[in-house]
């Protein structure tokens, strides 16, 4: 209802919009509308109202409301239900505990900031307030537990083809970070739950810096981190980056369930920056062995190929590193 | 401190134990020693007692209590932690809050009923009061994703070599369930959390059909469902048996983390029932599509390769009925 009131509000431009006519169209009454307008101001919004004439958007907040993202955004699934918070410990928590509790396949948590947020392998994942993008999305796909780690490609995929409508290009470092001058500007945590042959739900985390100057990064982030901004020069809409994502998202996720991970695949070499360089690799599990060699080729189980003195050897988790 | 004392008075056998050499034992006063023997009383144990005597066993209880469990128990990892419900909805789902708030390796749920037991792909799962076996174990292997399924293979075989301790052959059926004369004993669901890459946590339930007699089924179970003391023609001991399965889980978990699965598989081709067997595969995915054929292997991953008439397939999740 809110997200209709903002879109007659946006439409309108400079003009006022009266309250009978959002009455009218809402199929409320005046009152209601004015509570709804009360609400908007709460969360940022800057509504002028004026006697007689009804009520004029001056500003909208610089926030990934709901109402803001919906505008417009071009999903089937994914968005479908949206959850926002402004400040969350870890978006793929909060997205886990409502997938456990049943939310449908699609389901996104974008929160402000992140006080605990997760990258892989535990380690904590910066995300300011207000300055990047950090969401998770719920899916419940009809493929197997092995086919999972694709997954993993194809949201990296569809951030990437997202950014090119932004005239951005980023590199995909296998499996998924996005990185820019060799460091990194989108970290992705996949988490999966499920019996075995049979997934219940994977959550998608997606951390996209957009607004923060190299500067404003923690010291030690500095050499290995990069943000959008620095990328082009400019301040970027964080709402217009998100819907693009979804949209990306939402129509590689439909792609897979139908026709499988082919089109992921030929997508993740298009933009990858891995395949001909030389690696090393560092361990997934405790105790094993890290090795160096050349990434040769990415197999049909989205695992990566690596050349090594010893021979060829597949390389299912675990970090690489561009040598 | 009431393992000991039911040990202590198990070791006196028709003897009774003085309360002065308990609580010398123990460390600890008469007084306190009378509470633990009240307590004990509290679990089903009777307990004799009598003046300048001391107490006397009379009956243990046949509950699968822990002080129970742990006398003779010989495992590393496997139990080290018990955790007892006389009732609970699901054992794995016990075990799974228990794992996410950082229960350790090996932590064990047992109950002595579930009244929302659940099998593979949300199937009901029947475990009345007191006639089987229905516990859960937390492992936290150091393999990658892609060699949980194996896991299962692991528990299916642990049960299989500990059955046969009581002369109980049973057969597995690819990937886990335990058989006798086409019905089903011992039924197997293992769960993963986790990110891509790497495990957080796996939870195997297990449940066991013991003291079962075939017209104590629902009717809808007696055609496809069995039990030991069907087999054995009497009734056996619960503890015992869950006993010897702890301890060739905990064998075999530890020979996992150390070597790998190659010994599992070993193990799992011996107890086999569905390697050159006709079959009919029932697809794990919406969507998918079932076919029949011939099972002729079982392959490095513990997928199950069936020869159809259009050549080799292999099943790394579904049903599998043996025609």
């Amino acid at each position: 209802m809110r997200k209709t009131i903002v879109e007659m509000l946006k439409r309108a431009g400079d003009n006022f919009v009266s309250g009978e006519s959002i009455a009218g169209e809402l199929k409320i009454s005046r009152t209601a509308v004015w509570k709804h307008i009360q609400k908007l101001r709460d969360n940022g919004y800057e509504i002028l109202s004026r006697e007689r004439c009804g009520y004029k958007l001056k500003d909208a907040p610089d926030l990934l409301l709901p109402s803001e993202i919906q505008i417009g955004l071009d999903t089937q699934i994914v968005g479908a239900e949206m959850h926002y918070q402004p400040s969350v410990d870890s978006t793929n928590h909060v997205a886990k505990a409502l997938a456990y509790h049943g939310a449908s396949d699609g389901t996104i948590v974008v929160a402000e900031e992140q006080t605990g947020g997760k990258g892989r392998r535990e380690r904590s994942f910066y995300s300011p307030r207000g300055k990047g993008i950090w969401f998770s999305v719920v899916l419940r796909p009809k493929i197997l537990p092995k086919d999972a780690p694709k997954l993993t490609l194809m949201v990296a995929v569809a951030v990437a083809e997202a950014l090119n409508r932004f005239n951005l290009k980023l590199g995909i470092k296998w499996p998924n970070d996005l990185l820019f001058d060799g460091r990194k500007i989108v970290g992705i945590l996949t988490e999966m739950t499920g019996e075995i042959g049979r997934i219940a739900y994977v959550v998608v985390g997606v951390g996209i810096n957009v607004n923060i100057a190299r500067d404003e990064f923690p010291e030690e982030l500095q050499a290995v981190a990069a943000s959008l901004s620095e990328m082009s020069g400019e301040e970027l809409s964080r709402v217009k980056i998100l819907r693009a994502v979804l949209e990306e998202i939402d129509k590689l996720y439909r792609e897979v369930n139908e026709n499988g991970f082919g089109e992921i695949l030929k997508l993740w070499r298009k933009h990858n920056i891995t395949l001909g360089k030389k690696v090393r690799v560092i361990a997934a599990v405790e105790g094993g062995e890290n090795f160096d060699g050349t990434a040769v080729d990415l197999n049909g189980d989205g695992a990566l190929v690596v050349e090594t003195a010893d021979g060829l050897r597949t390389v299912y988790a675990g970090d690489v590193s561009i040598r």
